[in-house]
């Protein structure tokens, strides 16, 4: 199965395909003998049993994959390391299953969020009680199990201890990280408007450290990459996750449905104070703010709505100047890396990632 | 600190006592040292820095003593152990702050709960949104919190990884249990009156399992005890967790607020399905039950109801059968082990904490 990484050359865009392919086949099929083993012929199960690893097999292995390219900034390919890179898919998953209860989003990877077939399911047996609060709380409870089993992926994934051990330090930071960084964005969205430089701080705490810094870190310090490696590489990732957050805010907003699987303008819809949100409300003339007002004072925000605020937020100049910063932080983040610090094989395996986080299709 | 078990001679209850508190210590001391490192100047962390700590601190920490008083049954007194055994009381707390927030309790250990804490912070910063589901979802965080640093806390318990490597399934089985008898806890709840067996099965994979058999075979696989053993303290430990499962099913029902912490008859204004609920609806005559459907049918349980619906469980004869079955189940626990299964000091101990987890006050 392993080819090495250096026989694929210039060929990043394919190696990475194929790793994505394999962390994900990795993941689903974690998940589904642990569905099976705590499921199966249980009635509580009937809909756990498959809700869960279909959850997992929608998912994109960004995560992972950062992961293992960390790990092949020190070492050759390996089995193992890539079972302990594709541990973080579900860890991802515990994050997406509960986030999408707190902002009670409908729509996950173009289906039903989780607690939506939970909630569907209790509606459809007639059950007592209210099938919206018996789908949060099935919601959660997977989402708890997506923890528990992402560590538990991690711990056996074949890697000897004192591998693991190199990893541990890093794990545990990032999973408490994703749970105060979600803290964190609570405390933002409940605030009438937070400042522009928390938007920043939150954003990258929540995202883009756990989404691209973490994980590279990670990898990185289970090969045994040095501390100057390490270093660099936090730079790169820092920057990386920062661009690709700022891009999620802007699809939050201008996204496509059929591309994003949210519904268009999903952020404005639940009024999240992303980023994009707050750099429009700070760039907006006293003309443009007052309107702005006026949208957020709507009782619902429907589909005209959505178009009327996505023509203000451009209007304001604030989609032109995210994708600057988004711009500007790819080039420092690719600067901040070279042969110098990682072999040539992993930078343009880095450089690709970079490039798909940050470039994605509105 | 650590004196040897075997110095403790008949001297249990004073034993159990300095074990747990010192377990207690420990697990207030490592969630103190976490929510500083994670909360401390964070303006999202102003309750959880203090709230996670004290929610900690008011535990009993049953399912780390059954955890340590396994590990006696193998091996001499450790630190090391006791701290691994104290990383249950996270996992209890992990499961308190998110059923609190599924059951709508108010109350926990004779304060507000979790997510009531967050509420009123919420509601104190006169912050937009509801106060309600922001203090729900910090809650739940909370508990993701406690769920990772449960499993950290014992990695870094200062077991050896072959050791540990021994508890690991035991502990995996245990948290995964946890969450899918939550999940079936709510199921059966949903469900109009689940059958008398449903609700022993219930209750004893959620509460039996996880309370008293699964720390118990989890300390006593650390200290490498052989099969044989691990078989008769599991037959010990599911028979003493159904019993405690029974007591606290009673406790919900006529406990008395000042012990339990909770309020008067709280299973029944929340309308729970508990065991002596379903056992008097089914040795209720006909004129009893339509009483009791009578009460169900309330739009609120109020103090009168509640002491009404007491009245008719008691007339029933389901509390005089419900304290036959906590005996039925103790005594026959008891009777599994002996000096030949265990040693006689950690024989001692196991009566010890049967007898407290199933003759709680009323």
């Amino acid at each position: 199965m392993a080819a090495d990484v250096s026989t694929a050359g210039h060929a990043s865009p394919a190696w990475l395909d194929t790793a994505g392919r394999r962390c994900l086949a990795e993941a689903r099929k974690f998940t589904a003998a642990r569905a099976s083993e705590h499921f199966a012929g249980r009635a509580e199960g009937t809909v756990a049993e498959t809700a869960l690893p279909e959850f997992v097999a929608g998912g994109k292995c960004l995560r992972p994959l950062f992961a293992y390219v960390g790990w092949c900034c020190g070492r050759t390919e390996s089995d193992a390391a890539l079972r302990a890179a594709a541990s973080l898919e579900l860890l991802h998953c515990f994050a997406l299953a509960q986030d999408d209860v707190m902002d009670q989003s409908p729509m996950r990877r173009g289906r039903p969020a989780l607690q939506a077939r939970f909630a569907h399911w209790h509606a459809g047996q007639g059950w007592r009680g209210s099938a919206r609060r018996f789908g949060d709380s099935a919601a959660i409870l997977a989402g708890d199990l997506f923890l528990v089993w992402s560590e538990q992926m991690l711990r056996g994934s074949g890697l000897d201890p004192a591998t693991l051990a190199r990893g541990w330090p890093h794990y545990d930071r990032m999973r408490a990280e994703l749970a105060v960084g979600q803290l964190a964005d609570l405390v933002g969205d409940a605030r009438a408007l937070p400042s522009w430089e928390t938007v920043l701080d939150v954003l990258r705490r929540k995202s883009g450290n756990y989404t691209v810094r973490r994980p590279l870190e990670f990898g990185a310090a289970l090969a045994g990459c040095g501390a100057a490696t390490l270093d660099r590489l936090g730079e790169f990732g820092g920057l990386v996750g920062e661009a690709f957050q700022l891009r999620d805010d802007l699809l939050g907003v201008f996204g496509d449905a059929a591309v994003t699987g949210k519904p268009d303008g999903q952020d404005l819809r639940e009024r999240k104070a992303s980023s994009v949100v707050v750099l429009a409300a700070q760039m907006a003339d006293r003309h443009q703010r007052a309107t702005l007002a006026d949208l957020n004072a709507l009782g619902e925000i429907d589909d005209d709505a959505v178009a009327r605020w996505r023509a203000l937020i451009t209007s304001t100049g604030a989609r032109d100047r995210m994708e600057e910063l988004i711009r500007e932080r790819t080039e420092k983040a690719i600067a901040a890396i070279g042969v110098a610090v990682v072999p040539g094989h992993a930078l343009g395996l880095l450089t690709e990632l970079a490039t798909r986080c940050t470039e994605r299709d509105l």
